[in-house]
């Protein structure tokens, strides 16, 4: 039997969240008189009205939830913040088709960022904020389940590296969920006003540097300019943008330790150190390629080579220069790069650096171990052993995030889009990327795809988004057979 | 301290071995006239003289052979093979250039079947028929490897699905290897001859028929005939055909069963049930969707359909049809079938359908574990747990195997292929198939690529022929640490 009452509460408590955020919106659209004021109120009265009626309604069962509530919570939670995410879109006008904007709204909500608006600067103001916002609470979202809720249900297999991350047990980030929760709540609305006031400083209107704030802490890549960053060619724009990108990309507890002046603890994670060296390494070399390849300068070169490389891999997918244009070579280097996601433990998505590191010392080692048949060569991760049971999670997460990237395509590609859109549109939906290749690249959009294709790409997104487990079990007997 | 008097040894009998196989090349000069006497006699000549000096050079060394010198003499061997196998290329001109006939040896020894001919029918038939035996002894080299070697070298993760497959101990195939080798190769020669006589019955002539059976039994794909298979655009000749590359692709251990009426043993094998339904399904849809695509008649749409199903899921690589011609999403389809390959302990190449088997079971079981963290559920093939070691090997395979084929498609696009071209290419290489997508399809060749595109894709054909590990092991520190 599922205990629907705590799964009630949970969505009421969501509506709640997402109504109030709605109004704020109010004066923007009020400031900028962008016609979409009716829309976001009752829009807001909505989701308020019904978030309310569901709280106060005695539903039967007891408080206390088990794996199988959890995972309905999650999977139901994100479904009812989509269905009623999109009514500001809907009761706008702005997406009229159910479709487009369900796709918009998962795309926002899972932090992906792809969109279906092929004019962006002709929407009203308050919708565009709305629309910035539902990254960010998609990112909220992200962080309470990948620190409170993902290691109880055993989900990902990154728990250890992710709530617990550096050292033994005594130095636990908090051990209070709920306490930790609120602290890396604290940094992600932290984090997002110091970039609206560098954005501010950089000469962007207050509205502008909001949105990009929002969507940049919640590694989501909506803009509320049709060429996306590439409108604000700009140094004071692009490298704080490309800072804060990194630093969402940071598992949190990792930024956490680095404001507590703790930076030996930063430096044991071997996720951070990889990041890090990812990062430098792939700029210096794309830098030369993308030289090479436009003749630019030297600064604009490395600013465009970072600029994608830290949006792709954290997989914000914001646009500052077309990686398509930069020679095949390059263009398959970005496509790669959908696949890696920055740290666990942050709002990036994707795999996530921890899961390739595994595999990638747990492959070396296996060599050893084949020569070396009897001995026992663990694993180490962050100076721990990984164990067993993790260590196949997190082989077996890689695999299936392959086989569904594969899937994927061949679904697609069966829905009509060539070989390289399919991948590519697959790819990008799977990490929550938000550009992909083929017809979807960086200066292209959504809104040409058929709306099977739509929502195909939105079960991916949330799919990807939801660590792959949380969703598929769903559909698996021994989630429906009790006990 | 590597010994290498064992690796001598055996690299001398691979060398005398060669060298009398192109001597059989010799009555099909003289019959045909076909101007390529000297070059093979010349080329059996300098093998045989070669070999023999290695046979009598007095090494020094031990004879017995530990690990090391295992995966010395596997990857050395092979390397000796190609070397020596392409002087017929070079001396009688067929292909003049080094690189050319490096890589049509390699994909003959891999039983791969690409090719740098660009007018196959134009070659003396001397020539050709060695190149069909490059792939036939290169089949015959797999089977010892899969049997005798991997298996002590711990390759692989597959050993016990192929020497002991089916059954408890009790029931191994034959407890001495010598003697299960010489029983497998029975069984491969006897395959070669009926396969021979069913297409002289179809109408070939003799050496259509050989040049074909020994190919097919090898999965290697070189065709005597421009058009390949499709040449012969005749059921009388192509279901025989198909058949032989089923029975090619299935474990040899399975066939022995079979042969010695032992049914119950045959279906004791998961594997070989998965292959039989993956076969059929395919080709149940495939056929749907060629007749769609290409309005054919129900006959002619099955035989194309499941001939390149077939083809393609041995690594056989036969082309009947362009399968690149019948849609984005057949097209997809078959490129994905790359990456399966079929039965352990067969010739053909690609991952093999039992390491999909583990990888699809285990992720399954994976949800019941996370339901369920205290409960040990353990993973059954062919009604045996199979143990934590054997199934990390295998996950690490899989991965390994999509990791190289993701760096290896930059890599080649790096050296100028366009997108469809490079994975094409490179998942073709990896899983020794023969014909990919993009510009290296079906019905093209491989002759325009550049020398540098050539030699690395045939280092790809070596690595994904010999395992991975068995070439991947030489590049690791560990191997040359002595001890």
């Amino acid at each position: 039997m599922i205990n629907f009452r705590p799964i009630a509460r949970v969505i009421a408590v969501l509506l709640l969240l997402i109504g109030g955020l709605m109004f704020t919106g109010i004066p923007f659209s009020l400031y900028f008189d962008s016609g979409d004021l009716w829309a976001l109120l009752n829009s807001g009265l909505i989701c308020v009205v019904v978030g309310g009626a569901l709280w106060l309604v005695k539903s039967p069962g007891e408080r206390n939830i088990r794996k199988r509530e959890g995972y309905l919570i999650v999977a139901l939670g994100w479904l009812a913040m989509v269905t009623f995410g999109m009514l500001p879109y809907l009761l706008s006008g702005v997406i009229p088709d159910i479709v487009g904007a369900i796709f918009e709204t998962v795309s926002g909500m899972t932090t992906t960022g792809a969109s279906v608006l092929t004019d962006i600067e002709a929407a009203p103001e308050g919708i565009l904020y709305w629309r910035s916002l539902t990254q960010w609470i998609g990112g909220m979202g992200i962080i309470v389940l990948t620190v409170a809720i993902f290691p109880l249900l055993g989900i990902g297999g990154i728990e250890l590296f992710v709530a617990e991350a550096p050292g033994p047990t005594s130095d636990k980030l908090h051990p209070r969920i709920r306490e930790t929760a609120k602290r890396l709540w604290q940094i992600y609305v932290g984090l997002t006003i110091l970039l609206t006031g560098a954005l501010l400083i950089a000469g962007l209107s207050f509205y502008e540097a909001l949105n990009h704030a929002l969507t940049t802490m919640a590694t989501g890549g909506f803009s509320t300019k049709n060429a996306s960053m590439a409108h604000y060619d700009l140094p004071a724009v692009q490298y704080p943008v490309i800072f804060f990108m990194f630093l969402a990309g940071t598992n949190y507890t990792v930024i956490y330790y680095g404001l507590k002046g703790r930076l030996r603890k930063v430096w044991q994670s071997d996720e951070f150190k990889a990041y890090l060296f990812l990062v430098v390494a792939l700029t210096a070399i794309v830098t030369l390629g993308v030289r090479y390849h436009t003749g630019l300068g030297w600064e604009k070169s490395f600013r465009d080579s970072l600029f994608q490389i830290v949006s792709i891999v954290t997989t914000t997918g914001f646009v500052s220069a077309d990686y398509t244009a930069w020679g095949n070579s390059l263009m398959m280097v970005f496509f790669v790069l959908m696949f890696l996601g920055a740290c666990a433990g942050s709002t990036s998505g994707g795999i996530k650096l921890v899961r390739h590191l595994v595999f990638f010392k747990n492959s070396f080692l296996e060599f050893k171990r084949i020569l070396h048949p009897r001995a026992v060569i663990p694993l180490k991760l962050n100076g721990q052993v990984v164990t067993g049971r993790i260590l196949t999670h997190i082989i077996i997460f890689l695999l299936l995030y392959l086989f569904l990237f594969v899937i994927g395509s061949i679904i697609v590609a069966a829905m009509g889009l060539d070989f390289m859109t399919a991948v590519g549109a697959v790819a990008t939906s799977l990490g929550n990327v938000g550009p992909g290749i083929g017809k979807v690249g960086p200066v292209d959009n959504f809104a040409w795809l058929s709306p099977g294709i739509k929502l195909f790409l939105s079960f991916l997104m949330l799919l990807g988004r939801l660590e792959l487990f949380t969703i598929l079990v769903l559909f698996t007997p021994y989630f429906w057979k009790s006990n």
